[in-house]
């Protein structure tokens, strides 16, 4: 029986959200002694190619989790790889690869596993785990009349982009050292309409977006849908952040609108609040 | 290129040990504000066989990394699962038998990640989270005189039993509540003869075993080469345990010899020491 992936996370967690600070749903869990846990999977033929060099395998495996902690204001501090190898995979040189990476990251490898499969694809299973200077930033703290921002520029990482993750532990150590309250924050993974529409599940709000605001990356071809590509491409490892009004907030964030009352996602083009368009998506398991 | 799982390992966690006060090389890693990590993963072909009911997948795949726990003194309290789910897999099933058997573990499921894998076998990652009420214990602290010591019988779990895996939480409550010493401990999932091996390599020191007080599970059929079972087959998610030898342990633990100078394995028959059978086992990744 093939079911939606939410619906499978639904039977799986069934019953423990309310036995953590912060359950299952968010970005990363947060646990009764302040650790921070986040885990993300990465399997060849899903998401990268086979043949996709270890240096680049490797980077996404760990730059993924680790952008979901700093999702939450917080930088991983350790992670632990389990490792689904093929026979004849790049063993070693993924080895090599997992371990520089993580030195890039500034985290420790502090265990994991390997295991052979046959057949079966190789997938690398990381557990990322760190600490926030203060209170995590969850999804659910936005407010009507919050001020949106992203990290950085959206869209094309398919073309290749998508894995040369680098998690924005800059962003979080400005914020952080800035004092700004930041009310909730998400990475835009899964593209800015989905994550946005997250955000606002999650805070009881809805918001507007500046169709002119939202910045695009230079990876996006030239054409009419370049902004569809931004909302909705997914796998920019960016951060989604909502503050207050009055908060000014370091040049590396870009203001795209803010969040309302009501429920409802809308687009802001010349001023005129347009319906949002139909962008993001779910896998089924 | 095909390399041997202890290469890998040795690879990808080259510098990182002196990070943290225990690293990789210990059944779980202690994190520097006490949280122990442990992670291990299944996967179909080589832990179950394809069309194992779900409910014996998720009791392995929650039960090894918390029995991982176990063997440093620790109880779990929450599991973070990374799933793998080929297309058609048993999802639902498996969703409601994980959140079962973490509920029978005690153990909240916290996060996690699905993926799907196509071409892929079923896997199940799973990262487990405590704490020691105490110092943990480690593969690495016993000494000669030290009496060794297993939770339960050992042998021929490979016939259907390996499945069917029960964290030893109650030895963990027995001995902490007891406010014994523990030197060192490591779980014998790998079969006594190799986590023996390890614990000793850890505490540089040697061992003999008695053969006719080794507990040989009834799994075992019977036949001259029981013994060999018991010290070699594996997957009985049991506890090794190193105790001082004035320590008068609780009923659940067997004494079954001691620590030694030196940094030989022996076996006594009839009072005479002699060497070790070649039984353990690495499975090249």
């Amino acid at each position: 029986m093939s079911v939606r992936e939410s619906e499978f996370i639904a039977e799986v967690t069934a019953g423990m959200a309310g036995r953590l600070p912060v359950g299952p749903g968010d970005d990363a869990a947060l646990l009764a002694d302040g650790t921070l846990v986040a885990v993300d999977a990465v399997v060849e033929g899903v998401h990268f190619a086979p043949r996709t060099p270890p240096e680049r395998i490797a980077r996404k495996a760990l730059g993924r989790p680790l952008s979901d902690l700093c999702a939450m204001g917080a930088v991983g501090e350790a992670v632990f790889i389990a490792a689904l190898l093929p026979p004849g995979g790049p063993s070693l040189e993924l080895a090599r690869a997992l371990n520089a990476w993580a030195r890039r990251f500034g985290v420790t490898i502090a265990g994991g596993d390997t295991k052979r499969t046959s057949p079966g694809a190789l997938a690398l299973a990381v557990t990322a785990v760190g600490r926030a200077a203060g209170a995590p930033w969850l999804r659910s703290g936005g407010r009507p009349g919050d001020r949106l921002y992203v990290s950085g520029p959206l869209g094309g990482a398919g073309g290749g982009r998508h894995l040369d993750v680098t998690p924005r532990t800059d962003v979080v150590a400005a914020l952080r050292g800035s004092g700004l309250e930041v009310h909730a924050a998400i990475d835009v993974s899964d593209g800015l309409g989905r994550n946005l529409a997250l955000l606002c599940e999650a805070s009881r709000v809805g918001a507007v977006v500046d169709a002119a605001a939202v910045p695009v990356h230079a990876d996006v071809p030239a054409g009419p849908d370049r902004l569809l590509a931004a909302l909705g491409d997914g796998e920019d490892y960016e951060l989604l952040l909502a503050l207050p009004a009055a908060a000014r907030p370091p040049a590396l964030l870009t203001p795209i609108g803010e969040l309302t009352e009501g429920r409802e996602l809308r687009l802001r083009r010349d001023g005129r609040p347009e319906p949002w368009p139909e962008v993001g998506y779910e896998h089924a398991v």
